[in-house]
């Protein structure tokens, strides 16, 4: 029988923890943390190898997990209430071999549809629209000049695994644009003004919606640079929409109009 | 000079407290609480009543509120600092008068477009739902059977002021049911099982979108009486969206359907 660690104090607990809340510790060990089956199965799916899985028996049960980790670890209630972001997770936290994208592995079809995000600065609405991605079936999310990383807890959280399911690339902007305009994907930059309605433009051959932040929009290099400039009428008293549900209904205009 | 309040246990700040945290003090006193000045500006411009303005100077400035209290407070930063639920709110927090509508209260366009939820479960994405039916045009939000009241912290946070500015209705289903009949609006459910994409449904006469919870979905009763049953196309590897951003999308269709 393999020991329980029962205190915060254990180094691979404060490994853990640190994993948790500093992007520099993800980025220097190459590791990240996933909680929940469910979650943790969509990782493995996806092929990334799990370095240490976290059981806590108490709420996992007593049989062995069907995952393949490097080590496995026993913890009790105690800790794992401590180390766990959120109830429900059924017991099982790991950490997880990060793996970096570039532009140059994104495998694309004809009519691609990828989503940009231009200084997206909340990890959870990263999550959310990776969520939508994976729903509206686009092909990848291409994030520039990022002001999270891509490994944040809170954004693999929201994400509920679309993390794992969609290919997502972090890069500079001009790297980006260059890249589009290489591969002949047009370019829709959401924005209000000197813009057509959204179901106005053709979102049928390869295209990238460019979402800016929901204070600021985007930054000139994107305006300049697009085939369209598209907005979400606003029919009410508010002046903006949450990013992650604008991308959703953009998204979801381009499937629309492709089925 | 009015005097400042400086501890946590003075009685108008243990008042304000519990508001935030429990539904039966807001029902009790019929008030609950708005953070923000944009968010008052929306409520006070909306017709609520202000009952107490606590001011923080030392974040707001010396100059006086435009807003009509039956009373203002100032409070110290450090207290400010403890009832405040984000940084950034300009130093304004209020009690407001809550205001309970009917479905006999709500003023319809012939082609009234209506969101319906079946016991939503999170006050954020009750907020969020507002937030997207506000720029949307909808004339109402009817929530059926909730299990959170209007007035939650983070639901009145997270609408941005939607909850103001589109009239927001509770009620038990079979009541609703029997509303949206005799006003001959149609009703159509989001639900997998047997139905038509959504945008396979023509959203142009008075609709009500009818949403169930994102992990058990809609009751029987609902699925029974609609008109027609819409899904939102699942193409990825995730079995479900965020239910904020599928009553976007699907809003956004009878917009777009109605340009």
């Amino acid at each position: 029988m393999m020991e329980t660690i029962t205190s915060m104090h254990n180094p691979r607990i404060r490994q853990l923890a640190e994993l948790q809340q500093k992007s520099s510790e993800r980025r220097d060990h190459g590791l990240f943390v996933v909680e929940g089956v469910r979650e943790i199965n969509h990782c493995t799916e996806a092929g990334y190898d799990l370095d240490t899985l976290f059981v806590c028996h108490e709420i996992f049960g007593d049989e062995k997990t069907s995952f393949n980790a490097r080590q496995t670890i026993a913890v009790s209630a105690h800790v794992y209430d401590k180390i766990a972001y959120r109830g429900g997770t059924e017991g099982l936290i790991a950490t997880v071999r990060t793996k970096t994208l570039r532009l140059s592995d994104l495998r694309l079809r004809e009519n691609a549809l990828i989503v940009v995000l231009e200084r997206v600065e909340k990890p959870g609405n990263l999550g959310a629209i990776l969520r939508s991605a994976d729903a509206a079936g686009a092909d990848a999310v291409i994030v520039c000049d990022p002001l999270t990383d891509l490994f944040n807890p809170n954004l693999i959280r929201s994400s509920l695994g679309g993390i794992f399911s969609v290919p997502c690339v972090a890069c500079p902007s001009q790297e980006c644009i260059s890249f589009l305009k290489e591969h002949g994907i047009q370019i829709l930059t959401a924005q209000l003004q000197d813009s057509l309605p959204y179901y106005d433009s053709d979102m049928r051959r390869a295209t990238a919606i460019v979402m800016g932040t929901e204070s600021t929009g985007l930054t000139d290099q994107w305006r300049k640079v697009a085939d369209a400039h598209i907005r979400i009428p606003m029919l009410g008293r508010l002046d903006s929409l949450n990013v992650s549900v604008s991308t959703a209904i953009l998204l979801y205009e381009a499937v629309r109009q492709r089925q």
